[in-house]
């Protein structure tokens, strides 16, 4: 109701002004299906939103930096059509359910609610059959609105490789040690008298957000719920000196023997609904497959492919220690494809399915 | 014949003016036993070795310093009781086994030999008794002097932990994964647009190394030939932006079943033949276990113990998927335990088994 | 003769797989009036240019990652139109001059000429008209070719920067304070161990370069010589952990007294005849001024403006200690504006000038 | 009063939690005049010292691990004989005259109390007669106990250079550009994201500070004040990613002509009170001159010297654009000369003056 300039969805982006938040604005800027209506902060409320992040350098539409930053509640979202949160865990915990309670339709890439029997946690290379969950959702909740969620940003990337590889190759056990940016821990995060010459071995809570993510993502919906896929995944974390890009090597035991060839050639050619939709976020490939040696990096591949930081890129594929086994490296940009990026190539799968609007 | 003023054992260090060759003659200045006696040297030969390596920190003895740098070959050795070389890889070849022939004592910490059947590859706390190869090495090779490896840098932590884990857990598979520092690479190394912001998940001949090393290490030294132990490793390599300290996530499945507190038990109460000497660069922990959050760290944690860099330190012990399996980090100072502390304790050693002198 | 497919000059890049050679390439690709025409190299003489850069990321043109690389010396060059140069020092001095002799036409980047009384020492925005020069090189040098050549690439910041300023208050004395980056020293160029963790205030030969080319450059052109600008600069120099991106904080004394607010004018307004020409290289702002505190920084603002790395960022203008004096900090791409950019520059300038061709 | 194990003075650390405080704790382990006696903090109030600052690895007595943290106020402070103060700006303002007029001697390392005009900012090779100011200080503040003050973290170890030099060659102006580390920002400080390939030209309130505090510390105590020595100096302040150790590039001008050889020996030859005293924490050597190319290092120096991390180290000395100027490079570490270290050796040659206790 009087829109005239537009036909675009109208969205808000939650906690606006956060490092993710920020990426969120800059990746809808002139997006096609929506145009950021709303910004929500904390510190920065009646600024400018320009003003607001003007220490950092995403490229921004002038639209949207002229935008009033509000406060993040209800009363500050209008009428909007989609909301994205990337809300810090204890104010999604609560904010999100009164959000969706009122009516919104909220695309979340926070952990409060990723694993609840009825939000669907999606990929959209991977599951986009689970937002038929919403359904189920509606009914077990009573909610006006909807939740969707995305997952944990080391699980993103994650997830997309094992897919295409559970699928051919019938996962039994997968074991990953992961290398993670800093980004990941968002702003102001890790203290750089913490990193500088240094590794943690450690991030709080990732590792059980690691091995049981996926493991829903690639699970089949039932009447009730997801059946979690049937192989186990065990983590082991670490935070390194690098700004942004999530490094993960895996060693993957599978019930089929395999041949390294095919792994390539499984990874190479996968394709989702996404790529059939032709989704304005979604890359050409989102597996990219390099040999060159000592590749994938973060400094070198973080933004490779047709839509910068979506794509995952894998290397070092090589043998396990016997025929059903294989070790691999991947790299996933953990802003983009493990936040930002996931979540509006989600709200545009929903778009574009009727789910929105 | 000679040598009025110390009884102390005349010793060269090969390569002294390298990253590792530096950390020897530091580790060896005022040293009880022995006397750096030659240092020898590719770019600086006929300069005094202190104007040589003035620009690292390392203490050195003043002695040391007034030695002049010899070329490395073996007219410049005079008449040592010993020989430590961190010679690189291609030199090690051919003029490790050339120094043996003449008679030389030759303990290395190269990598060319240390697979060969009847050299013993030893890491002081693990395997001593392996120096009765040495008997075999005479025999079969006729070398009038004798040679001794140490292991690769990575292996030599690695194989310290699984040490006490396999006598007690009979382990079965070892997945290890590391992030390594760049002085793993020497001196000048590897470049700094290479690692700034960026990880390398490749090193060179690495992963072959930390899957057949220890395993040699912790095989028993049979009439012919060593039985290597019989459990397997799977390695994943990475380089980060660390100085010193490789920092090594074990995932780890035994044949018993066990509970964790028993795993702490196991590595903090192991001692090794070096402790019970007394040798001088024995710490007196050998693996030392955190239950800080987040530790072991490179920065925090790489000169803990009694003889600095000389103590392996174990943390974030945790089970792993199953009974029969569990995850723990480990650090270990990559040119100290890793290299010059690892093979002089082991001439200490040999010392005291009259294997020197 | 025989170029049925294009009207765009052939160009020459030597040292091509070096780091500053792919920025050229990778600059050069699509080019509306170059193209690359032959890439020489020392390691990879005979490769593919696509397989030899294989290692880094920068985009190329396809045509031009199908080039064979060929060895660095006058045969290798056929009939080109220009050669870029960004050859090593050493290399540069004798070659140089040996290919302008046999009439190419050498725009370079390297050191050993730039002060040659003859060779005009260009930063395209500063001082076209010391193209005039190229006449009295030919008589003087009796060359059938000709040399130009481009600053340092702390230099071609700096100068740039002081150029309005000395327009318009007549400088005195500029002390500068350089942060330099590591792609500075080229690759593999600083040794990692050097520089994480730490600060090198030292960088060879730099502060002589940074205190004398300017001054040529912002020289007259008089009847046998440049007369040097006549004012002083002193520099302190220091190498830091950042991989692309040159920091200079200047102290500044004029003969005029001044407004601060006049300074940003005089630098925010400065344009050069790649302007006026609309040149494809050509920043629309060759300087831009920064108010948000903090900046410039290397990380956030080595990209910035029209086209990438070629406009210098100035900011945190502020007074000296007197009405005469001021302070403010710049950042320039060291390999762009400092290097391939500003040669490139120079190149389409001599192109519309009718120099090559 | 009831002190039967130790004649040593009690004393108090406040914000002992903090990086800087437990740089304070560490220090005085083991100290011949003091003993920790209480420490205060913030967030881990009731603790024991030990457990709330398990997560960093500065060696420490094992009495002060004992300790039980306290609140941060007067009535924790018991019958202390000193209370050092490391405090944040905003909570030092008004604790310390609190704390002063009930009676305490404080002796602090926080700003807002260092220009006043009848507190003495001392560094003890520099200004030991200062403290006579607090005689003045007692009678115009009517406090029962008193206050000093230690400087700024880069002014104390330009102050400390400054001092030599401008009793030989009376200095003029100075001009002074920083490469500052990350841990003068205190802990959590500067956000990894902020500095990993970066340089921050900017540290807030920094450059008045440099520009003031040394000019009072090298005045003159007069009858009612102190008057500043009368010469310029100028400030332009980077924070970059080192952890530890300050480095300042000096440009001086002085009145007199001076020969480089002369700088080195003044600078050298420098011995304050602290030496003659030969106080616990006075380095033999309060200035160190290295002419080892390229030096001082942040990595390599920081810890030079008798006493680690007090000695300044000198390097680059070389000369300005005239005879009456001269260039250098100093390198001061920022939490040991530049805050607990430079106030721990007030405190000492207060207590040998009869003025704690």
């Amino acid at each position: 109701m009087g829109r005239p300039t537009s036909s675009k969805l109208r969205v808000a982006v939650l906690a606006a002004t956060g490092m993710v938040g920020q990426r969120y604005v800059s990746m809808l800027s002139n997006h096609p299906y929506f145009q950021v209506a709303v910004v929500t902060g904390q510190n920065s409320v009646g600024k400018k939103y320009g003003s607001a992040t003007a220490a950092t350098n995403l490229p921004m539409a002038e639209e949207a930096k002229r935008l009033t930053v509000k406060a993040t509640n209800a009363e500050s979202l209008d009428d909007v059509d989609a909301v994205f949160s990337p809300l810090p865990t204890e104010v999604a915990k609560t904010l999100e359910p009164e959000l969706v309670r009122s009516g919104f339709k909220v695309i979340t890439d926070a952990s409060p609610h990723r694993m609840d029997s009825v939000v669907p946690l999606i990929v959209p290379e991977i599951n986009p059959q689970h937002l038929e969950l919403l359904e189920r959702q509606r009914k077990v909740k009573k909610w006006k609105g909807v939740l969707v969620a995305t997952p944990n940003c080391t699980a993103a990337g994650l997830a997309l490789v094992l897919k295409p590889l559970h699928d051919a190759l019938r996962l039994k056990r997968v074991l990953v040690s992961t290398l993670q940016a800093v980004s990941g821990a968002g702003y102001p995060g890790v203290p750089s008298l913490d990193i500088i010459d240094n590794v943690i071995p450690y991030v709080k809570d990732e590792e059980e957000k690691i091995e049981t993510e996926p493991l829903k993502m690639l699970g089949e919906v039932g009447r009730d719920r997801i059946s979690p896929a049937k192989f186990e995944i065990g983590a082991m974390v670490h935070r390194v000196a690098t700004t942004d890009g999530h490094l993960e090597s895996l060693y993957v035991e599978t019930e089929e023997r395999f041949e390294l060839e095919k792994v390539t050639k499984i990874l190479t050619r996968y394709r989702g609904e996404p790529q059939k939709l032709k989704l304005p976020t979604a890359p050409a490939e989102p597996i990219m497959v390099t040999n060159v040696e000592g590749r994938p990096q973060p400094k070198l591949d973080r933004y490779a492919g047709t839509v910068p930081g979506m794509s995952v890129v894998v290397g070092r594929i090589r043998k396990g220690l016997d025929s059903k086994s294989g070790r691999l490296t991947l790299l996933s940009h953990n802003t983009i494809r493990g936040a930002a990026g996931s979540t509006i190539l989600t709200a545009e799968l929903m778009y574009r399915k009727g789910l929105l609007g």
